[in-house]
């Protein structure tokens, strides 16, 4: 289980002449065990945004103690990744095809100034949003449904449907959290469904409007996709692991 | 009223050879006013400190009203520099020797692994702390004392006598939350009784040992001082001031 902050990555997955998790991971841990690994992670995070509790795994031939792996990789690996832990899963695992329960968090900071301290976890909105109204919009969001609307039209993936177990808006001091927890989310899903929220928080859309959104299966009739800084992947929970050490 | 983020800081004070925080305000005042403006700041934040709540005063011939002063400034400051408010004062009112409420809160991020994404404004401390004892040794700093055990033996005034209004600590999630609240705080002052709480919170120390190093007067009998980055200035009341806007 890994977390970030992920403000100075271009994202998890690796790609050319950018600096992302999954490279810094992989070198690590081919330092750690001496022998070339990768990991394949469970969500691949965009450039930005942050985990508190992303998921890997990679095979190795090494015989360290899986539960050791975490202490000894954290030497190796930045300020801004730590490994939460680490143990050993059955080998025909998969994270991301494995059935789960993912949970998302986006933190709006919503109020007249900007706040430098948590400039790069919260995405600064000025003016003032409805946060019961924005509640009871996500309360649509619960249940299986097509989320077509609600994804970016550059998904990869054909089969758009997906449940959301618990969907939540609310507010502590200046923060406003949007909490979502469901099966799996689709590119860029929580961040367009963050970006209809705040639509609707200020008024410009209605709670209700949530339900024909959904039922158009059309990307236009949502919001913009929130800025990624403001977003968290929070953690997964397996339902064939054991409870995660 | 300005907060930042001082992790890129040599904390508040103009010094020859770093960055610091006045100087960058100086900086964007002189270039907002096109006079010269030397600020003077209400509490002298050492490198790596943050803040939600400092106050700070300049005067100017300049005819902006005063309320608007905050928003041309922050298209003039870096991100990690923001002012919260701005506001008239009277000509004779000095942030530091006027009579105040300041608080102050130290953050220890009480868990095995190190959480990247609260690595610059909370101390990972790895062993668990008691926090009912932390928070009971904490309320014995509560009223009127000589705090020359709990300040760095450089501070350069004389009198330290100070009163502590309300100390506190609590936990939220692994955050372990120290909240004083004080007419002033010597140098070193929150961090010193940082390190003497983490002491009682891991056993070394009883929380009743803080009777004795206050009647002491003696910095060899108290901890060590916690690492800057855990404090955050959170604000200053003044008695003669309205209600900050």
């Amino acid at each position: 289980m890994v977390a970030y902050d992920g403000s100075n990555y271009c994202g998890w997955q690796i790609q050319p002449n950018a600096v992302t998790i999954e490279e810094k991971l992989n070198e690590a841990l081919t330092n750690l065990h001496d022998e070339p690994i990768e990991v394949i992670g469970a969500s691949r995070t965009d450039a930005g945004v942050h985990s508190l509790g992303n998921v890997c795994v990679y095979d190795t031939s090494a015989r360290m103690p899986a539960d050791k792996v975490c202490f000894a990789l954290n030497q190796r690996l930045p300020e801004d990744i730590k490994i939460q832990s680490s143990r050993e899963v059955p080998e025909d695992f998969h994270p991301r095809y494995a059935s789960c329960r993912k949970t998302y968090e986006y933190k709006i900071l919503n109020k007249r100034m900007p706040d430098p301290t948590v400039r790069k976890d919260t995405y600064h909105y000025y003016y003032p949003l409805d946060v019961e109204a924005m509640n009871l919009a996500a309360s649509y969001l619960i249940g299986e449904h097509d989320f077509t609307s609600l994804s970016s039209v550059h998904a990869q993936v054909k089969r758009r449907i997906r449940t959301i177990y618990s969907a939540r808006v609310y507010k502590e001091g200046d923060i406003i959290h949007i909490k979502l927890t469901g099966n799996g989310f689709l590119y860029n899903m929580v961040r367009i469904i963050a970006g209809t929220l705040i639509q609707v928080g200020s008024g410009e859309k209605k709670p209700e409007d949530m339900l024909a959104i959904l039922r158009a299966r059309d990307r236009q009739l949502a919001g913009p996709t929130a800025p990624a800084h403001g977003l968290t992947m929070m953690g997964i929970e397996y339902d064939d692991l054991e409870e995660w050490v």
